[in-house]
């Protein structure tokens, strides 16, 4: 299938799902045309190869599915209804034309499954595969977006889902399909969670409803991003790792009960929400995530000060993992 | 000044310029939030080291106003009002931290001069520098976003400024500052075409508020961006060669008045605007555009079937560049 026999922009385009009713003008020409509706929720995620993932033990179709799921998975941790996307792919000489509609069906799974147009997007060359995605969400009719800055001391501090999943995958790719210690089962609800995140919209619309303070997606670890939202909400998160929900199969695969705690807080891409709420909304906050389809699990809560604790059984607390300084959000201060 | 003395992010954030009125949250949650406008205009661009430039030659600053420039050439092709930017940078580990400052430099100084809010990037680790740049514009009070599917038969074909320049750069960059051919100030003026592509984004309003039918930015080629624009306005466009507008020292560089012209039909990255217009604005298009700061130039006409011709002075055509299968904007389509 070599590129000069077919047009391999028109074949990519025809994988992706039809652009929505708010897209006057899809890609294609110089920009999107999107007409307006409420204030929108704007976010860049860029995964790369040998970097955020690896596109030989992922295959393509995964890579597609992880860069859309990272990017739309930022407007959840901001109560957003999810509206369009846009795809940049930087795509390498040694990269096929299969391999290469396998990222657009992988992203298309994921615009399907989430109900989010591909409205624009951009293939250049490049040394190593690089995907980005623009993702732009709006604020729903039910709440105002929520974001990591308004955590208040007190407030109790929950996370949606289980943790540690993905960590516990890229421990399994590392073993190969050999290693014992998780059945085929266990081995594929655990790769899903690497492969296949799946941004908790629906969670997080329900939680900006139900009064939550701050908001963030764990994708860099429980316990960092923890420290971004104490850092943005200037106030200090007491977390107890034994009430940290941990995914099926990660003891197994970690060796262990603790050593299972201890990836669910340091291990990242779980993609859960973690969020702050006044106490008396808990209830009804669990409530709701429940009705989109997660359990939300209390554990801990905010406090005065700075920074983030969790805080082990026996007493002690866990060390903090470093933090990637090369690795952050970007935006102009003056 | 090693990574982990001081905080990168905000040493980066720093240097960008403050968030304009319309956004309510910039960067550094997990979304930018932005009030509603008018209708937006989108567009994503990306520059790879190795592809669209080079950082060896170019260094951090021209590297960064390049991403930022490029893309917000996509928005003057609409006629789009600049809005905001949201940039990804994916580093490698060999760039240093006053190379990447140096990037957020340049796109500082391009976000100021074209009064563009830099509101929410991604800093990510990547074996190749890639600067992947969201651009949002919005439709002016004045007139419609132009798209390039509106160029109708017997349109006249227009451009703004002068071609050639920045393909006349990369030969004086090839052949190194000992190149003869080429006066320092000649050099210099040369070079900034390359280095410091100048988005039309006042001359891309003044055009959709004289009546553009169809518009695109010339980033791949005369020739190429007009087959764009003829296949998106299903009509063919019929160019004079002799017609096209040169920058001043192109034909010392390429050797010639004929050389200089194929330079300026098939060289990219000049990002002058290509326009069609029904003769009868013609005149108030290029008083209009005159204002905005370039001149405007007939040089064809739209007229009936398919495809672009490029007509040579003498009698016969020429012969149309190759085109990058690799390379394209991306869309859904159902």
């Amino acid at each position: 299938m070599p590129s000069s026999e077919f047009d391999l922009i028109a074949a990519i385009t025809e994988r992706l799902p039809a652009p929505g009713p708010r897209v006057r003008v899809a890609g294609g020409d110089d920009a999107a045309v999107v007409e307006p509706r409420a204030s929108s929720a704007i976010t860049v995620d860029a995964v790369v190869d040998g970097v955020h993932f690896r596109l030989a033990d992922f295959g393509p179709r995964a890579a597609g599915r992880k860069a859309l799921g990272a990017a739309l998975s930022d407007l959840a941790a901001m109560g957003a209804a999810q509206g369009e996307a846009y795809v940049v792919v930087g795509a390498p000489e040694g990269l096929s034309d299969e391999e290469l509609l396998g990222i657009a069906d992988g992203i298309a799974e994921v615009a399907e499954r989430e109900a989010v147009s591909i409205s624009g997007g951009d293939l250049v060359r490049s040394p190593v595969l690089v995907i980005s995605v623009t993702a732009v969400g709006y604020e729903p009719g039910a709440a105002r977006l929520v974001t990591r800055s308004g955590a208040r001391p007190r407030d109790v501090v929950a996370v949606t889902g289980r943790l540690g999943g993905a960590a516990a995958a890229l421990i399994l790719m590392e073993r190969g399909p050999e290693a014992r210690g998780a059945s085929p089962e266990l081995r594929e609800s655990l790769l899903a969670r690497q492969l296949d995140p799946v941004p908790r919209l629906r969670e997080g619309r329900a939680l900006a409803a139900a009064g939550a303070t701050a908001m963030i997606d764990i994708s860099d670890g429980l316990g960092a991003d923890a420290g971004h939202l104490a850092a943005a909400s200037e106030c200090r998160l007491e977390i107890e790792l034994s009430k940290v929900p941990v995914a099926e199969g990660v003891a197994q695969v970690a060796g262990g009960e603790r050593e299972a705690l201890e990836l669910a807080a340091g291990g990242g891409e779980d993609y859960e929400l973690l969020v702050t709420l006044p106490r008396d909304r808990l209830d009804a906050a669990a409530a709701a995530v429940a009705e989109a389809g997660s359990p939300l699990t209390e554990i801990g809560y905010a406090t005065e000060g700075s920074g983030v604790t969790i805080r082990l059984e026996g007493g002690g607390e866990l060390e903090p993992k470093g933090f990637d300084q090369r690795r952050g959000s970007l935006s102009g201060s003056g």
